[in-house]
Protein backbone atom coordinates (compact mmCIF):
# COMPACT_ATOMS: atom_id res chain seq x y z
CA UNK A 1 0.00 0.00 0.00
CA UNK A 2 1.23 3.28 -0.50
CA UNK A 3 1.44 5.55 2.09
CA UNK A 4 2.22 9.86 2.28
CA UNK A 5 4.26 10.33 5.55
CA UNK A 6 4.48 14.39 6.71
CA UNK A 7 7.60 15.40 8.53
CA UNK A 8 8.74 18.58 9.98
CA UNK A 9 12.28 18.70 10.88
CA UNK A 10 13.20 22.13 12.88
CA UNK A 11 16.03 23.71 14.45
CA UNK A 12 16.09 22.51 17.84
CA UNK A 13 14.95 24.97 20.46
CA UNK A 14 17.69 25.95 22.18
CA UNK A 15 19.37 27.21 19.20
CA UNK A 16 19.43 30.65 17.32
CA UNK A 17 17.75 30.81 14.10
CA UNK A 18 18.93 33.41 11.84
CA UNK A 19 16.64 32.76 9.12
CA UNK A 20 13.80 32.88 11.37
CA UNK A 21 14.80 35.93 12.87
CA UNK A 22 15.40 37.70 9.51
CA UNK A 23 11.95 36.33 8.52
CA UNK A 24 10.50 38.23 12.03
CA UNK A 25 12.39 41.27 10.83
CA UNK A 26 10.65 41.46 7.40
CA UNK A 27 7.21 40.71 8.52
CA UNK A 28 7.25 43.54 11.29
CA UNK A 29 8.80 45.67 8.58
CA UNK A 30 5.10 45.17 6.22
CA UNK A 31 3.73 45.60 9.22
CA UNK A 32 2.61 42.79 10.71
CA UNK A 33 4.00 43.57 14.59
CA UNK A 34 1.68 40.89 16.39
CA UNK A 35 4.48 38.44 15.11
CA UNK A 36 6.70 37.15 18.17
CA UNK A 37 8.20 34.69 17.24
CA UNK A 38 9.52 33.03 13.76
CA UNK A 39 11.30 29.59 13.46
CA UNK A 40 11.92 28.29 10.07
CA UNK A 41 13.03 24.26 9.64
CA UNK A 42 11.66 21.70 6.23
CA UNK A 43 8.83 20.05 5.55
CA UNK A 44 9.16 16.66 3.81
CA UNK A 45 6.37 14.61 2.17
CA UNK A 46 7.38 10.89 1.66
CA UNK A 47 5.36 8.34 -0.52
CA UNK A 48 6.31 5.03 0.57
CA UNK A 49 5.55 1.63 -0.30
CA UNK A 50 4.51 -0.27 2.77
CA UNK A 51 2.43 -3.23 4.06
CA UNK A 52 0.96 -1.74 6.96
CA UNK A 53 1.00 1.10 8.94
CA UNK A 54 3.68 0.58 11.44
CA UNK A 55 6.19 -0.78 8.75
CA UNK A 56 5.80 3.21 6.64
CA UNK A 57 6.57 4.78 10.31
CA UNK A 58 9.50 2.49 10.74
CA UNK A 59 10.72 3.31 7.17
CA UNK A 60 10.27 7.02 7.46
CA UNK A 61 11.86 7.15 10.65
CA UNK A 62 15.08 5.30 9.40
CA UNK A 63 15.11 7.79 6.82
CA UNK A 64 15.19 10.64 9.17
CA UNK A 65 17.89 9.32 11.00
CA UNK A 66 19.72 8.18 8.35
CA UNK A 67 19.33 10.97 5.96
CA UNK A 68 16.90 14.00 6.40
CA UNK A 69 17.47 15.69 10.24
CA UNK A 70 20.87 16.31 11.80
CA UNK A 71 20.37 15.57 15.47
CA UNK A 72 23.07 18.21 16.54
CA UNK A 73 20.63 20.47 15.56
CA UNK A 74 17.59 19.26 14.34
CA UNK A 75 14.86 17.27 15.78
CA UNK A 76 12.05 15.98 13.63
CA UNK A 77 7.96 14.95 13.93
CA UNK A 78 6.20 12.28 11.74
CA UNK A 79 3.08 12.47 11.70
CA UNK A 80 -0.35 12.48 10.03
CA UNK A 81 0.16 9.20 7.75
CA UNK A 82 -2.60 8.93 5.07
CA UNK A 83 -3.08 5.90 2.62
CA UNK B 1 -3.26 35.85 23.79
CA UNK B 2 -0.61 33.59 22.27
CA UNK B 3 -1.19 31.52 19.39
CA UNK B 4 1.54 29.34 17.88
CA UNK B 5 0.64 28.53 14.51
CA UNK B 6 2.13 25.73 12.30
CA UNK B 7 2.53 26.74 8.36
CA UNK B 8 3.33 24.20 5.68
CA UNK B 9 4.98 26.18 2.25
CA UNK B 10 5.46 23.22 -0.57
CA UNK B 11 6.41 23.06 -4.09
CA UNK B 12 3.14 22.95 -6.01
CA UNK B 13 2.39 19.45 -7.09
CA UNK B 14 3.10 20.44 -11.08
CA UNK B 15 6.23 21.33 -10.13
CA UNK B 16 9.72 19.56 -10.01
CA UNK B 17 11.21 19.81 -7.04
CA UNK B 18 14.73 18.88 -7.90
CA UNK B 19 15.97 18.62 -3.73
CA UNK B 20 13.48 16.37 -3.26
CA UNK B 21 14.80 14.04 -6.28
CA UNK B 22 18.33 14.67 -4.78
CA UNK B 23 16.96 13.31 -1.29
CA UNK B 24 15.19 10.66 -2.96
CA UNK B 25 18.41 9.29 -4.63
CA UNK B 26 20.15 9.53 -1.48
CA UNK B 27 17.84 7.22 0.10
CA UNK B 28 17.47 4.90 -2.43
CA UNK B 29 21.51 4.89 -2.28
CA UNK B 30 21.02 4.15 1.78
CA UNK B 31 18.75 1.13 0.68
CA UNK B 32 15.56 2.33 1.68
CA UNK B 33 13.99 1.19 -1.98
CA UNK B 34 10.51 1.58 -0.58
CA UNK B 35 10.43 5.52 -0.94
CA UNK B 36 8.65 6.20 -3.63
CA UNK B 37 8.69 9.98 -4.25
CA UNK B 38 10.05 12.90 -1.76
CA UNK B 39 8.97 16.63 -1.91
CA UNK B 40 10.65 19.24 0.45
CA UNK B 41 9.07 22.33 1.59
CA UNK B 42 9.30 24.71 4.48
CA UNK B 43 7.28 24.14 7.66
CA UNK B 44 7.37 27.67 9.61
CA UNK B 45 6.16 28.11 13.17
CA UNK B 46 4.69 31.71 14.24
CA UNK B 47 4.44 32.86 17.61
CA UNK B 48 1.47 35.43 17.45
CA UNK B 49 0.01 37.77 19.92
CA UNK B 50 -3.33 37.70 18.89
CA UNK B 51 -7.28 38.73 20.52
CA UNK B 52 -8.75 35.50 19.06
CA UNK B 53 -8.37 32.69 17.47
CA UNK B 54 -9.82 33.94 13.82
CA UNK B 55 -7.48 36.77 14.11
CA UNK B 56 -4.54 34.72 14.67
CA UNK B 57 -5.21 32.56 11.61
CA UNK B 58 -5.96 35.80 9.75
CA UNK B 59 -2.39 37.25 10.55
CA UNK B 60 -0.99 34.28 9.77
CA UNK B 61 -2.87 34.34 5.90
CA UNK B 62 -1.28 37.49 5.91
CA UNK B 63 2.23 36.82 6.90
CA UNK B 64 1.96 33.72 4.30
CA UNK B 65 0.63 36.11 1.46
CA UNK B 66 3.17 38.56 1.89
CA UNK B 67 6.09 37.25 2.27
CA UNK B 68 5.81 33.45 3.34
CA UNK B 69 5.01 32.06 0.25
CA UNK B 70 5.32 32.79 -3.55
CA UNK B 71 2.17 31.52 -5.72
CA UNK B 72 3.75 30.88 -8.53
CA UNK B 73 5.85 28.47 -7.41
CA UNK B 74 4.14 27.39 -3.65
CA UNK B 75 1.06 26.61 -1.92
CA UNK B 76 1.24 27.02 1.81
CA UNK B 77 -1.36 25.33 4.62
CA UNK B 78 -1.82 26.76 8.03
CA UNK B 79 -3.00 24.38 10.56
CA UNK B 80 -2.26 23.37 14.65
CA UNK B 81 -3.08 26.59 16.10
CA UNK B 82 -2.54 25.73 19.56
CA UNK B 83 -2.38 28.56 22.58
Amino acid sequence: MIYNIQIKVMPLKELLDPQGKAVLGGLQNLGLSQVLDVRIGKHITLQLDAASEKEARDQAEQACKKLLANPVMEFYEIGLIGQ
